[in-house]
């Protein structure tokens, strides 16, 4: 057993406290030497969009897809408690006030501790995002990458 | 290690995208020669519902569940992006031109890769959802069906 | 293989269906002589909290959490159906004609079965949930406390 754990968990939703917790726990992983890999796939892509204005050339679907997703990590909605956007203010500031790590930095650390991010690439064909609206240094595949990871999984999840 | 690897997905949600994503893993586990179960419980039996009007004999309290509840694979709702409707239409648009299986082909797809598609009979119970009418070719079993297919899982997750 | 199997439910939705189908899972896997943890964190912490109106010490912000989130197994909305109230009172009904046992009750046999209950301090810190308030004979911890169990878990799962 020289081989590391690994720990791969599918980041499917694109809430901020779900993906918070995708992140907590792969950071976790990582910090017990897990081989950690987080898949983004369907509202869990707008985790890992860039927060610029960004122009690529779109259909018109792709375009109304791209606006009417939130753009970035710290611009996700709450699975509860969202309050017209009231909750996430209220969370982000108790989170502040415990020196809790906001997603943003949660998916830096992920980085740091050389975490594979993997964006699905089927769903950003049918969403219509652009790998340069999405952040610098993660990874590409398909269900295929995903299956070849997950086999081998001591933790396996679906968030 | 003659023996195959194991994929085991519960479907509890009753979401299009959420279906979706549970039987493109599925499919994608199988095709890399795994034993695929998905356990299709609560809200994930709607996935599984025939889309004709059968009339059962049913209590007052399960014929409102009946009313209530989506109709088969192809009525589910979106997760997100819901907008009356309008959501589900305009991801299907988009799949459409992108060529991707729609939920209904996806499970049919299951069915020739020989995935075991399984519906919780507590639920259906609960629900008063008959076998006449779900889909034909499938199993039925309780939580004991899950955890001893569960236990020797590669791959286990909860969508 | 002299040792048990582990099962390791992380409860993070608040929601009465998903954390039945938890407790459900976790109560069949004990059956089949698992060691089996149910991880509480963020809205999952609700299903653990005391129906009792406790007057801890807190903040203004933690006394707002504490209002606006339910309190107890019993008060939890559902994840579908949830009508403004009358979906939860619609399936409880059902569940009592079935003899399906109540959300309450299966967080009792889990006691008695031996279940590890676990309440994810990080979160608890966060939304301002003191130990008095949760219910009695559970244990505490964080993310390592989770990796701890998940890695050797047979069955992982995210609810």
């Amino acid at each position: 057993m020289a081989e590391k754990k690994k720990t791969n968990i599918i980041l499917f939703s694109g809430d901020y406290d779900k993906a918070m917790a995708a992140y907590i726990i792969a950071n976790g992983a990582a910090a017990y030497d897990h081989d950690v890999t987080v898949f983004h796939t369907f509202w869990g892509l707008n985790a890992l969009r860039k927060d610029e204005k960004l122009q690529p050339k779109k259909t018109f679907m792709e375009k109304m897809f791209g606006k009417m997703m939130p753009r970035g990590a710290d611009k996700l909605p709450l699975s509860k408690m969202q309050y017209g956007g009231m909750g996430p203010k209220m969370i982000k500031a108790v989170m502040k006030k415990h020196n809790a790590m906001s997603l943003p930095d949660l998916i830096d650390m992920a980085k740091e501790q050389d975490i594979t991010i993997l964006a699905c690439t089927m769903t950003m064909d049918l969403l219509g995002l652009k790998e340069e609206e999405l952040l610098d240094g993660i990874e590409y595949g398909g269900v295929a990458a995903y299956i070849a990871e997950g086999e081998d999984g001591a933790i396996n999840l679906f968030v």
